[in-house]
């Protein structure tokens, strides 16, 4: 955040900022490159995977995944519902292809992961999210062997544990959590996969981003110099293994709070629960406005619910330090206690 | 952009950085509302049209407009080319509709505009850029009254001076020319003529971004916040008649050193320059590279045209102080002196 806010001002000696830096020019592209390059190395990914930094948002990809995938022989996609934004994304691509639900663990109230897929052999693609932010499940691995390519959304959860990108024909992130300011989204996707069809617009056009370096329209330029910045930062800390380390022991610092009495309770199944956030209610919801405003009152902010859940809900993303749960940890069990 | 680098640090008291504020926050909504109500007053908005601050740049609205516009009833719009960016727009638009060209100045290689306009009674829309950046070719006004709605490219050249906006059906803008950085796209349209196809990707589809003001996905909230800051700051320094004025003086420091001899030439006719952009030219080509090094050394950068026309250009945004202009126009004469 320091070197983005020197540079704010002025970017190396050219007079400019970082935000006027024109996309064409030579200083923006070393720092997409640095984007790029930083991210192969941290993923491991593949030379085969075009790597896009886009605009739009995961809800963008969305549309933009049946719009590039698909073919014309076989329009069927297996979706799986595990939460808000996989229904959503599942939702969009029915504008675009025909949806077979692979699982749907609705009944659950999305607080458990599916025990069986059904993946039909002739879909296109399987997608599934790897993480919902907001019911707070998490795919502890990568599903067993499906017999179509894998397509993840890996938006909340990139770049927090290692992953093997070769296990995925598509991966796709907004990069607001885990790598950067909103406003640029990534894509991970094998060469070989991509149909775009002829009534896809430009800007979700895979392919055609790709020949031109995710700059077929202006790139979001401070967004890929931040990602750039994010990346390399997790690059000096460790990388992913340090990383997913830190967001185990994240985790374990407040659903150790969680089950150790009945004060605090989550709704999310033990076997499935995310790294990520995690979703909570005080047992006796009246303390939940005291609880909030005594954790803001700590300088622990963004500790509200969802509005789909209510509740609190607690957020773990890379860049919030061990030390961040840890002092969340004791305020909750202080409160408990003085409750 | 001094207020933009202190706020980056913290924004108000709340302890994070503007990049790091929620969209769904107050503080953050505090920007929104900024931004909308500083573009609704500077530019004169009426009530009954929708802005909305979306992604995806002009390149996006190029497909976005006849998703959304076009009914099922009449599939045809009309298109003039005036350049490059009309050009890519029309040929978007033919995936989404049936496109009549309504005028074509390819044979004057863009260097002028149209003597007439022919736009069929029954098209939805008629579609045209109100300044073309690399053929450097603007309309000097509105054009003559239109038998349907006008929608207008006015992504170079918006805030720059008085609109009649109720004279447009559509106006649409990426932000990055004349309003703040790039990554976020504005559009002004007429809530009575959204007709979204099903088919329309949710980031595209302005009946439902403009429901959820703009945020049906997370909205690049960084560039919302500059723009907001940007049109203060035009409002504060007296607004589009100020603007207007200021770039008509740049526009003729310029453009007199070009007509006052036959050292410099330009290829665009004098009844439809930009002043935005001035593509000019070295009537000894072989002199251009150490022009371009000689005003680089005097820190004036991105002189150099565009790949589509070679040469020179100098573009004279809001930000691009009358002193700019200024001494661009010093550095050409002086130049042209010691050759």
């Amino acid at each position: 955040m320091e070197k983005a806010q020197a540079e704010f001002a002025e970017y190396g000696a050219t007079g400019a900022s970082i935000i006027e830096l024109s996309h064409r020019g030579a200083d923006f592209m070393r720092e997409y490159q640095r984007a790029d390059s930083f991210l192969r190395e941290l993923l491991g990914i593949p030379e085969n995977y075009h790597v896009l930094f886009l605009q739009s948002g995961a809800t963008g990809q969305a549309a933009a995944i049946p719009l590039n995938l698909i073919d014309d022989k076989n329009k069927t996609a297996a979706y799986a519902v595990t939460g808000h934004w996989s229904k959503l994304a599942m939702i969009e691509a029915k504008k675009f292809c025909t949806v077979h639900i692979a699982a749907d663990t609705v009944a659950d109230n999305y607080s458990t992961l599916p025990q069986t897929i059904d993946i039909p052999d002739d879909a296109v693609y399987f997608h599934y999210a790897d993480n919902e932010t907001i019911h707070g499940v998490e795919f502890p691995a990568t599903p067993p062997s499906s017999p179509v390519p894998l397509v993840c959304d890996v938006s909340s959860n990139i770049a927090t544990r290692p992953i093997n990108v070769s296990d995925y024909g598509l991966l796709y992130a907004g990069a607001q959590k885990n790598l950067g300011p909103s406003g640029v989204t990534i894509v991970i996707v094998d060469k070989s996969l991509l149909h775009p069809r002829a009534e896809t617009p430009i800007v979700l056009n895979y392919q055609q981003q790709a020949e031109d370096k995710s700059m077929r329209n202006t790139p979001p330029t401070f967004q890929i110099y931040m990602v750039a910045l994010v990346l390399e930062w997790i690059l000096e800390e460790g990388g992913l293994e340090e990383f997913g380390r830190r967001s185990q022991q994240k985790q374990q610092l407040i659903y150790d709070v969680i089950d150790s009495s009945d004060f605090y309770h989550s709704p999310v199944a033990k076997d499935c629960r995310s790294r990520m956030n995690i979703p909570f209610f005080l047992s006796d919801d009246k303390l939940t406005a005291e609880f909030l405003r005594g954790a803001e009152s700590k300088g622990m902010i963004g500790l509200k619910g969802h509005a789909v859940l209510g509740g609190c809900r607690a957020s773990l993303y890379n860049a919030m330090p061990v030390a961040g749960a840890q002092a969340l940890s004791e305020y909750m069990q202080d409160f408990e206690r003085r409750a």
